[in-house]
């Protein structure tokens, strides 16, 4: 079971409300012997971190993380290595202003999951939105950083293709440019178009979706299984549990159902170094399993719902009122879910390595 | 661990390879009393079933189910009921053809997962694509139709919605239409212009994609969980985990990310019998958590990669080669995963139902 | 979740009642490779099947399995071999005798899960027991006859070393006894007594206890994991899911409570071929981790409820009655309990091989 | 999966080395709405807790617990309650001296987890055991404590049974003695024999073992599953899992061995508030499902290999060496494990109540 668990081998446990005194993530089957320093942790949580630009959330939150378990130095290995036991990752929160959330503690915010937790649960941690807020995504990020690293030669990218209706131009695709703007944005001229429409999103108190598109090179041939552990099974979990998700696509995805079978298999031709695929619809997987191929994967996360526009909504008693949010708000989280992604790629492939080693060999 | 097993309460294991003697599934943690007859489960299996039209394979095989346990009938209970022990689900392989299997033994098909499993495993059962075979979503069905009976007033629906490039006119819906025609197509218009463009495909050895859309009415509200447990993220598993899926998407999906906040958050007022939501575009699911709404999820088919022409691939011994797929194919998979995506929907929602009642009671 | 699923990367699920049709088994997560005939897996069958001797119950099964899917013979590999892919077994039912089960179908027999199963689910299969039947047990010797194969040169020795309360005197242990009469027993003098023993309890149609006691060689060092992955706590779980046990002890067990820190520490040499150890208290696992010595498991089998002897019990109205039980028993189920203990203990090393892999890598 | 978590509905995940800066433990899966405060918690706590009487170790713990998540208390509740979120609970390390571990850094000490923790994971923190530290289970009876909370009226009492060979007389038994003795000893007859006997051992520098018997009232008829759900096999490995234990027996357990199948069975009778077992050789479990009665189980805990006197071993390089342990360490483990084995009791019992609900209701 895994209300709050991701994974099988590599398995990370999440835990913390945004609003209480700290968040954190509990890995768990971590390989032993690897080379892990906090610095590399916290390089990933600083992309992900709020306030970051002016088009993010300005929560201020240091997201300091701490490594409580789970790696140890000494002097028969060279610096701090886990050691496969639980690695616990802790990081305080900071920020959490005793502002006045009366007017979401009683009412529903259209879209936000206030309504569907209180019912579920017949109570809530009414400030800032307890376990649905996106502040648990940091600790996936956290173990993300770790993820990373079980696989050699294992680099995975994400980069921001769409905010609203405004799509990159993938002629102008370079991934030099990823880590020069706000957006995460691999096209340049895209990344100044949207700087200028997310200032006005956000001072209209509005807000905007946003489609991330990942890829990871150096993924070994064979990771993943024939029918219910599939790779991008997998894959479309892990993206899908971050929050504001509705979709994801693997290869062509939705393009797929539009294609002729012709068009879509993706030829082979005998490689130098191994067989030379001459497209990647499939986005790396065939059959769920890894074709040593790039793995390709998008997903489209929605607008948030916490915006400054009242909308219609009922209240806890059921009578009928107005909402709009106040707070600090991310005009476009899209943004920001561009390094949980990578980490959700990173966890997924971690996980199927260790899968696939523990029943085929190596 | 899950590699052929999915759910966790409501838990399914299949097995078999499309030309082994059997094909069949261990359904576990099914409620006890709940009334099933093999009629029922075969209505269900009949719409999966090859050779139901010239628009699916021509293989010829019965699909007749047997119930081999987890079921009785005695006096103090009127009919077969479920016992509350592993139903065991069973379907003979009857038409496993003795064909000349040559070509396909020898070469990779580009776009079938033939390179990845061989890879993978060192061998594999080469006749008809072992566990890759879609042969193996009929036991998927057979659950399914047991699964569906778990939440009393539950309904799912199934419908094509579009098939290579051409959608439906979502005017023309009409539910009614759904099974009267060969694609599970609820407008009549575009059913018969499916039929002419498939009649080509078919005469021409190629293939084509499609679109399923599910709507599930009757899911109570508060099934799934904060995190890892979102019931998005587990239909997003289901729906992926379905031979030749590429993309699957919740509510309104990648249209979400060209939505604004304000129109993609769904306004609520207060109803007669409970609260109204004047749009659904969270496809009933909100932070992971069923609102009480219809639960509306789609997914890419991509086309199948068995066709007539041939492509460019590789041998097992590594040299070039082209190869084409002469055995009896489908047209268009996509019609035939409109009841496999209703079962895997009826699987997700039985398991989180019986989640659900283990946590918070009822 | 596993009420039905034993293990974790090498994980079985049993089904099937005792008086249904056929009962089986899906062996899921076995590497690829492994040589495997259906003669292996009869031959330990044939140690548990019942009729073998005048002392176990006189039903008459072949127990004739068939192996469904999961393995394949191909001109590319020497015989028949595992895929990677699902193992489904099949044993009919064969003499399921349509006798008269009203004294047991109206009343609880008092030892048995006839009470617990009726209440717990609200109806059951009251022919011979249903799922509560020992017959479950085959699918678990027969699992456990490919679970053997999957750490090369392990070796697993049951034996039965305690009936009623009659012990073997262990200065007479000869391993060539074990299979050299009707018990398993490492004594010879000890299976002529119990020989005498058993007549006499058979004719008065009670049943005795046993102990079995499990002795593995050639288990590598490093199985397990430190807390909640403890190698021994597995073997406890497995060995306790047999029916009718009621005690498991590792090593010294029990009699460890009664030693001195001195006494109980196994002190270690350094032998030509690594460590030597001088003592084995530990029964092969230190801080739930195999040591490299034999891995040492005993467990309690209670004498069956299935007895001649009419016992106080109440109907299922709640009115007190007596009943007893005619049908064909075992006078001792520990003896049948032998393999079915091997078996277990083979599971369980299974999966820990391929779960430490999976971590460690080799 | 599960090396550091336990349980499946109501499932704990712990972290921490003994000598690291904090050990913590995640509870996953706890119903909502459970009163819960600190005190309660750290109530039991106090029982485990290092240094309450001179037959335990110095050590200096508070053993303070933080709860860090998964409560809240609002005004529309009574005081804090459990939110359905997880539970993150932590509790600083303290008193973690720096002293000199240069004769365990070197060598292995016999009986204890020092050598297959090293070889098995290449490395480890050798201060104090790492995770093979007792340490650990302050978490268990943290976690406990809020798990005996879930079934309403459920009473577990746990009690030393045994020290070294010494026995309590059963005649004697009263349960009020249990918290007024420094055994948790239900005999005050035995509890003056054992101070001496201890105050002699702990003098010597050496250790006993020991026997804990539990008891648990209150227990609802059906919990647990016919086959590898048994109640019994997961408190076998619950118990199991706790550092040090070799033995586990539910009811007679081995004793049942030793019985003839009437004296075996319990008998029944119609009681004025249901049925009225005779006796309770099952311990409160048949066929695996609770009857009601009340769950027996005891469990043996070897003497801890942490003596002064010198023993036998080999060096990390192989060279042959003595060792003896230094440190402030308890002559009978076994005194402390009494509310550890409460708390694994509580667990499994929690999780099996939720599991029961998920599948058959109520």
């Amino acid at each position: 079971m895994s209300h709050n668990s991701f994974g099988h081998l590599f398995r990370i446990t999440t835990w913390g409300e945004s609003h209480g005194p700290a968040i954190g993530c509990v890995i768990d089957g971590c390989p032993p012997g690897i080379n892990i320093t906090p610095e590399e942790i916290q390089s990933f949580l600083d992309k992900r971190r709020p306030g970051q630009s002016r088009h993010t959330t300005q929560r201020r939150e240091p997201d300091q993380v701490k490594i409580l378990s789970g790696v140890f130095e000494d002097e028969y290995t060279d610096g701090l290595r886990t050691t496969g036991t639980p690695i616990s990752l802790l990081i305080d929160n900071v920020d959490q202003r005793s502002k006045d959330y009366s007017n979401i503690k009683e009412s529903f915010r259209p879209g936000h999951a206030d309504y569907t937790y209180t019912k579920k649960y017949g109570l809530r941690d009414y400030r800032g939105g307890g376990r649905s807020s996106a502040r648990e995504t940091a600790m996936r990020v956290a173990a993300g950083a770790i993820a990373r690293k079980v696989i050699p030669g294992l680099k995975i990218t994400g980069a921001l293709v769409q905010i609203g209706e405004h799509k990159i131009n993938r002629d102008n695709w370079d991934d030099e440019q990823i880590n020069q703007n706000d957006f995460f944005c691999p096209d340049a001229d895209a990344a100044n178009e949207w700087a200028t429409i997310l200032d006005k999103v956000r001072k209209d108190g509005s807000s905007l979706g946003a489609v991330i598109e990942l890829t990871a090179t150096g993924v070994p041939l064979g990771l993943g299984a024939p029918v219910y552990g599939k790779l991008d099974q997998d894959l479309a979990s892990g993206l899908m549990s971050i929050n504001a998700v509705k979709a994801v696509e693997i290869g062509a995805g939705f393009d797929a159902a539009a294609l002729s079978g012709e068009q879509n298999a993706d030829e082979i031709r005998a490689g130098d170094k191994g067989p030379d695929f001459l497209s990647n619809n499939a986005g790396g997987i065939l059959g769920g399993i890894s074709t040593g191929q790039p793995v390709i994967a998008r997903f489209a996360v929605k607008p948030t719902s916490s915006i400054r526009t009242p909308r219609k909504t009922i209240n806890r008693d059921g009578s009928e009122t107005e909402v709009s949010t106040k707070g600090r708000h991310d005009p476009c989280v899209g943004i920001r879910a561009v390094p949980v992604g990578e980490a959700m790629m990173a966890l997924v492939l971690a996980d199927h390595y260790l899968r696939h080693r523990g029943q085929v060999g190596s």
